[in-house]
């Protein structure tokens, strides 16, 4: 059995859910989810000893004796155990090569701006502490200028990494989501003035990974 | 062919020619440099038409007309071109996820930090304005402490992804030596607080590859 140790209200939790759920694994069947009592829980020794920085979630894939950590490392991992199609092949060189890029597009130019929007503007007061405005606003005008771009690529292919969905489309989901309620990121759902970033953007969020995983949450 | 097109004085141009150089790969037979006459080409139509987001490098691969940009992409795709022992298979499951794990804390619990520094301590003199240096303190307190966990996981393997020499160990290289200079991240040489980190560090700063990037340089 895989167990994944986290929380649905995490956003990296989030993260390997939505995927596992799209690569067409069932909780309770394929996979455990061991939730976290208190989020305070990830500095304990107990945590510690499988993730080391202090973070969730990982994985425990009890068949190997094997523990894993990093969110988009745990989905990867995974879909080369199972042979997900959502994962490209090494040995089908370009696609492999433009769906790392893309994962490296997600990180750098996407991930970075937006989870620092959302610790300030919404994590902040979880840590009770006041989000620093300014900074959230630096970040905006950089995601801002960066899904312009978005919008450019995907006027000339599908989806991030081609014409063929992937992993790294759905790495976009939580923190893209979380961003158009905080009003981090506009532009993901301007169908006027980002046709092509709204278009993918409204398909992305229509996926049935991502629809399970909602389902997980509570309901206000 | 293959064409990167980058400067070497660039850190994630010198990532990717450190990586080149350590798989065996030699300049101006297995590959050219094309190097940039003046930093802010990376904002021209031409460089765009290859690289939307204006950042550098990127790779152009004659045989196969196909292009590729963020250094960690292009250096995954020519190692899975190669076939370089650097890169897991993901066929070899647990190497695989390791491997990826240790990609993703490069990026989230190193590279965020380093370059953070990098670029309030180094790099804003060159954009004419004033480093901010809270922010740069703020950043090397991070660091510091996941460095910490850095030398933990050195304590118990070789190197980053287990106990072979990865491509990831070499991501470091231009961010952490940059730090080191910088005073940014006094953990890497520090043999006595942080034995195993500096032991790794410098192993990984002996390697042939990261040698030869440094030839590439100007002197002073």
């Amino acid at each position: 059995m895989l167990v994944l140790n986290g929380s649905p209200l995490s956003t990296c939790t989030g993260r390997v859910l939505t995927c596992f759920f799209q690569m067409g694994l069932q909780l309770d069947k394929d996979f455990k989810l061991a939730p976290l009592g208190d989020f305070a829980d990830i500095y304990k020794p107990e945590w510690l000893a499988n993730q080391p920085f202090g973070q969730m979630p990982f994985l425990i894939d009890e068949e190997e004796q094997y523990v894993i950590f990093e969110s988009r490392a745990i989905i990867k991992y995974v879909a080369a155990k199972i042979g997900s199609p959502l994962l490209p092949k090494q040995s089908d060189l370009k696609a492999y090569g433009i769906f790392e890029q893309a994962c490296s597009i997600e990180h750098c130019n996407f991930d970075e701006p937006a989870h620092s929007i959302a610790a300030e503007l919404y994590f902040a007061k979880f840590h009770g502490r006041e989000g620093d405005v300014a900074l959230a606003d630096k970040n905006k005008a950089l995601l801002a200028k960066r899904l312009k771009v978005y919008d450019q690529i995907l006027s000339k292919q599908k989806y991030i990494a081609g014409d063929d969905l992937t992993l790294v489309d759905l790495f976009h989901l939580t923190y893209g989501n979380l961003n158009v309620t905080i009003g981090g990121a506009p532009a993901l759902t301007d169908a006027e003035g980002h046709p092509n970033l709204a278009r993918w953007w409204k398909e992305v969020t229509s996926l049935p990974g991502w629809v399970k995983y909602q389902e997980l949450l509570p309901k206000n």
